[in-house]
């Protein structure tokens, strides 16, 4: 079923509600890949009820950002989505989620804003702004569908921590779940933005993916200094990545690590193609 | 029903719900007078079920302000919520709220942050960071209680706008009840800080409500101009008063008003032995 307001949701979810049923939340931009289908099939497994939501929310995009180019395939999307169980696709304008106007600044919009220690590194260096918008449309999907369960994919893991943190320091009646990074034959994690790359592109683009596997196999024979694990990345990188961050950061609280430990997650970001990548891996 | 952690008011506010019962939250930082009884009578009359929040919340308390002097007085709160038939007062600790340590920086906790346009002027001005605290820890209760209803008194009217406002950007699933200012016989506005009052200076803080309602009964003959109506106020104010600011503002959009209507408020701030006091009223 395609919803586009609010109140349709609410109605629909009032009415499981009221018997007994359990709902699962999973958010998404849309242009719905292998990693999203997971999310969803995680969700219709464990709860009564999925709602999948669609909306490319302009305010997590920073100035010169793909927001314009962002793939758009709603229907597409709804086709999956059906075919795995989901209940309701959510699709919301930008207008039924903000409202007319300028109100998208922080001079006219309630904004949820997560710690700054959270957000002024990895992906918040270069995005500011970024996952402000993330909590803050996150936060108002938690409060328009009240789901019992939200599925999110380890790919976007700052996120993911951030999001986590947001619930337990807003006391958000919401149980987080935590889906793998989900990778192609190749192992290069699947993305909604891997469709602006060339054949070619994704060939380089695998030397993120091999870089980390590598690195955890290393830390696995027993390399623990963080700076001789680091070392070990350059060689799977060229002219063809520009690298933006390798770092080794703890799971949880993303403290900076400099002795790897089985709480560390290994996060790297680079362009291939002019396309901004992440990937990133547990070392559990 | 005194209840202290989170979970406690969880457990009882579900077997509420699964009764199908509807329940009202009353947010106070306790010192409870009769300002506050008339919130909880509302919620009482309105809800099935009541609960009302005390806690001194440190967050939206300025660097110099009085958090550490502020009025504590639990078990008199407890009793005043008994008889008037709350169900649970609910008495966390801000351990119990924020967690140990140095959380409550914006380093290190997600906040709630109202518009700039809403925050940057009147009690703003002076009390920065005042109404993140507010829209933070209320997120919070609500996020807690789920009530159905909360109730604020229109006291806090720059607050009260901006809690709405929250509720409408984030799309809470809550309804606000606006309740009237209650006044002493003389007038003058109640409010816990009252209590570092001396008699006389109990005296000299009508001068707040009296200048307010001498505005409204002149805006009733017709004199709409902003800066006229201003003028009537300087004969209520001597050197015992401090005046913050006096000012005409939209009371859903908190604009500046040159030429008063129905829609306009008027605010008033002003210290008398050095105790900050506040005072509102609609011209409507």
């Amino acid at each position: 079923m395609l919803l586009h307001t609010i109140e349709e949701v609410r109605e629909q979810v009032r009415k499981w509600k009221k018997e007994g049923l359990t709902v699962g939340l999973v958010p998404t931009m849309g242009a719905l890949h292998d990693g999203h289908r997971s999310l969803i099939e995680k969700s219709v497994e464990k709860c009564d009820r999925t709602v999948v939501s669609v909306f490319v929310n302009p305010i997590q995009f920073c100035p010169g950002e793909d927001l314009d180019k962002y793939p758009r395939t709603l229907d597409e999307d709804c086709t999956l989505c059906d075919k795995i169980g989901a209940d309701i696709v959510f699709a919301p304008s930008p207008k039924e989620m903000y409202g007319e106007g300028h109100i998208l600044s922080n001079d006219f919009l309630t904004y949820v804003i997560p710690p700054y220690f959270y957000t002024d590194k990895l992906c918040g260096k270069s995005r500011v702004g970024h996952f402000d918008g993330v909590c803050t449309v996150v936060n108002k999907l938690f409060n328009i569908v009240q789901p019992d369960f939200a599925f999110f994919g380890k790919k976007d893991m700052q996120q993911l921590i951030i999001l986590k943190k947001m619930v337990k320091d807003l006391n958000i009646p919401v149980q987080i779940i935590s889906c793998p990074i989900v990778r192609n034959t190749e192992g290069l994690a699947l993305s909604s933005r891997n469709k602006y790359l060339s054949e070619e592109g994704k060939k380089d683009a695998l030397a993120l993916s091999r870089l980390l596997l590598n690195i955890k196999v290393c830390y696995n024979k027993g390399i623990k200094d963080v700076r001789a694990l680091a070392e070990t990345a350059f060689s799977f990188l060229n002219e063809k990545h520009s690298l933006e961050y390798l770092e080794f950061r703890d799971g949880v609280t993303l403290e900076a690590k400099e002795v790897a430990d089985d709480n560390t997650v290994v996060f790297v970001a680079a362009k291939v193609e002019n396309v901004r990548l992440i990937d990133n891996i547990e070392l559990k």
